[in-house]
């Protein structure tokens, strides 16, 4: 090995970290196993996702972020904000050191340009934010095809999940969803106590068991939640088989189908649902800002349906829902056409060095098609969420049934090898 | 008078608007009529919101805001952020020269200091809200001598009506509202098709039809919503009035009281609902950061309630709905000291200026105790709207049945300046 902590010392390339994250209290560099990002035999591979070479796709990345950094400065737009290092900050390790595992967010931050963006809508800030959004919605609906009057925003793609809930649920309309999924969509028709029918992961490859849930719906009207790829356990249901049922499906039948992962997910039997929604309005199709463009914190999410079908979401829809600076960041974040592919790839890398580091464990796990992956502990759930914790490091939550199994979040390669040496102190004492 | 144009011109002293603020097209500033910043007599106000000299008031705020300007960049903090003088412009004139006065918006807008906490926080926009809102949710509570479990934040208060609706109204249970007030509260119910009293306002002073409303909500469950002061009037209803029917009323009527323009109004008629929360769960007090804290871009508002209520209202919050960067705006607006007399004084001066213009033109007006004034127009209202845009100024939406009214939203001095020039070529020419 060249160096002992390559994403510090590598020289002559420019990098993306240093700028301002803290090494973990207590973590050197020499702790981190560089073994684990040169492995060239990628042994334990379970799955597609990962194309080329990991350190390929670092390298990568990290010119990649670097160029557009320094492109920035060179403006000398910004000069002021950028010599506080931290307003650059890529990562998301907390102030006090512990690494966030535990929320799919993405590690990159917010891109260059759209904290700009940010930076210059503050002076709108004190406005509602329909000017800010009307363009965003424009670069939305042309970046997917589709018309205006198809997309409903939300705080969050969570709000549309919502309003999907309040709009076509009713006491005797049943909601049927997997188990585990995503758990907003139960949660949103708690409150009006309607009838919920969950459906276990089919067992062989953690999907959706739609044959199962197609009895469950039945003839009548229902809501059919498919998350796709699915939270938490990172799987895919083949996209064939869902446009099998929405082709066959009565019109009472809605579907809410959540592509939140959508563009992680490189798998040749998985597409979006998006065709069906000029000619099927019993179908939407819910995606995020928040994951592939890193913006959780800001709430920007969007669902896409037939016109008729947006009209009736969009009657349970909060008023000015979106934040100005969210429409400023989410309209730049789509203007950065290297922004998707940075994020794929360090989620690549991150994946990489999870499997790989699970397979030397000899710990089962889900093989992912997102951010973020499913993997067995071998003990009980909340000991392991605390061990963690008590390491410097959150990790995902109880997702029951599946309480022996961990959902850890992919953060950047030094957050995942504090992750990795965790899991290997943690067998060294027995404990997974 | 000493100068055409005490704004853009009064020598040794500190102004707030000439950072960036363009001169809207075709205005000069011999058009803006000193007269009426000059006035000296007072004549034709009719309430007792004004205190002391405008003149005065508007030379406080100009030093304040300029002293916290120069304050920031002694720091050398966000030079470079400062060498961009639209990042720190105040008002609401759009880049095309138009002026807001439309959506009762705060003109100074961001408090530098929610400004520069922004800034601080893109770093981690990528990261889902809860962190950030702890400190929100802790000043907040401080400040209004609440517990936390008392507060539930909203993107914007909208949303806090919008869970109260879905709380507390059901097939049966009416909701009670005042003719004409804030739209979104209908707008909340109408998609479930729930009943819906409207009850004008009174004839004498536009407060609402305590007794009418009492009558409508009967002794039966249902949901009062009292705008106090009420958009779009700008009047209150007695808050005496008030407390008598809260602590009468039987437990199954829900108050919802919206107090968005709560800082605006200090007449001694007026007073918050907020004692009520603690004996009284049938108790919601709503407020937000949009008016005031010159935050409605942000989304950031609040419900303050009895635990138990505050407890049924979250199960209908959108998940992670506040925004990380309007919780740390939130936040440092709050320990901004000077903000709100700032937001209160440029308010009492543009209502100064507005009654004295519409007492010169003989205009009936309806006294306000909010950051906007209703007036009479003498024509068609649709007509009225596109004179004054096509003027260059945008004023508010139709609010019937009050079609013979406008609402005016209130500006930084030139902005109303130039919408009582407007107003007085429209007399010119006869069409108000």
């Amino acid at each position: 090995m060249a160096s002992p902590c390559p994403l510090v010392e590598v020289p002559d390339e420019p990098v993306y970290v240093p700028l301002s994250i803290s090494s973990p209290p207590g973590a050197h560099c020499s702790e981190h196993g560089a073994t684990r990002f040169d492995r060239g035999d990628l042994a334990g591979r379970k799955d597609r996702q990962i194309r080329g070479n990991s350190m390929d796709r670092r390298g990568f990345v990290t010119a990649g972020m670097a160029a557009t950094l320094a492109g920035i400065t060179g403006t000398g737009h910004l000069a002021g904000v950028l010599d506080r290092a931290s307003f650059w900050r890529v990562g998301k390790t907390l102030p006090d050191g512990t690494v966030r595992l535990s929320s799919n967010e993405n590690p990159l931050g917010l891109s260059p340009s759209a904290r700009q963006a940010v930076v210059d809508a503050i002076v709108d800030a004190n406005r509602y934010p329909s000017a800010w959004r009307r363009p965003l919605v424009d670069a939305l609906a042309k970046r997917l095809g589709v018309k205006t009057e198809n997309l409903v925003m939300g705080a969050g793609s969570t709000e549309v999940l919502q309003m999907a809930v309040q709009a076509y649920q009713k006491p005797g309309i049943p909601m049927v969803i997997a188990e585990p999924t995503f758990e907003d969509v139960p949660r949103y028709q708690r409150p009006f106590s309607y009838e919920l029918k969950a459906i276990p992961l089919v067992e062989s490859g953690y999907g959706h068991d739609l044959e199962r849930m197609r009895a469950a719906a039945g003839s009548g009207p229902s809501v059919v939640y498919i998350c796709n790829p699915n939270n938490p356990t990172g799987t895919i249901t083949s996209s064939s088989d869902v446009d099998s049922w929405i082709a066959d499906a009565p019109e009472e039948t809605l579907f809410l189908v959540d592509e939140a992962y959508f563009e992680y997910a490189g798998d040749p039997s998985y597409w979006t649902a998006l065709k069906w929604i000029e000619s099927k309005p019993n179908v939407v199709v819910v995606r995020t800002f928040s994951k592939i463009f890193a913006m959780a914190g800001m709430r920007l999410g969007y669902g896409i349906a037939h016109p008729d079908t947006a009209k009736r979401l969009t009657a349970f829809i909060s008023a000015n829902n979106t934040n100005v600076l969210a429409c400023a960041a989410g309209t730049a974040s789509m203007a950065d056409d290297g922004l998707v592919d940075r994020s794929v790839d360090v989620n690549a890398n991150a994946k990489q060095i999870a499997t790989s580091t699970l397979d030397d464990l000899g710990l089962e796990y889900i093989p992912t098609h997102t951010n973020f992956i499913m993997h067995r502990i071998n003990g009980d759930l909340q000991a392991y969420i605390r061990a963690m914790r008590d390491k410097g490091i959150q990790v995902g939550r109880p997702f029951p049934p599946m309480t022996e199994w961990n959902r850890v979040s992919f953060g950047l390669p030094e957050e995942m090898g504090r992750w990795a040496d965790a899991l290997r102190e943690m067998r060294a004492v027995g404990t997974i």
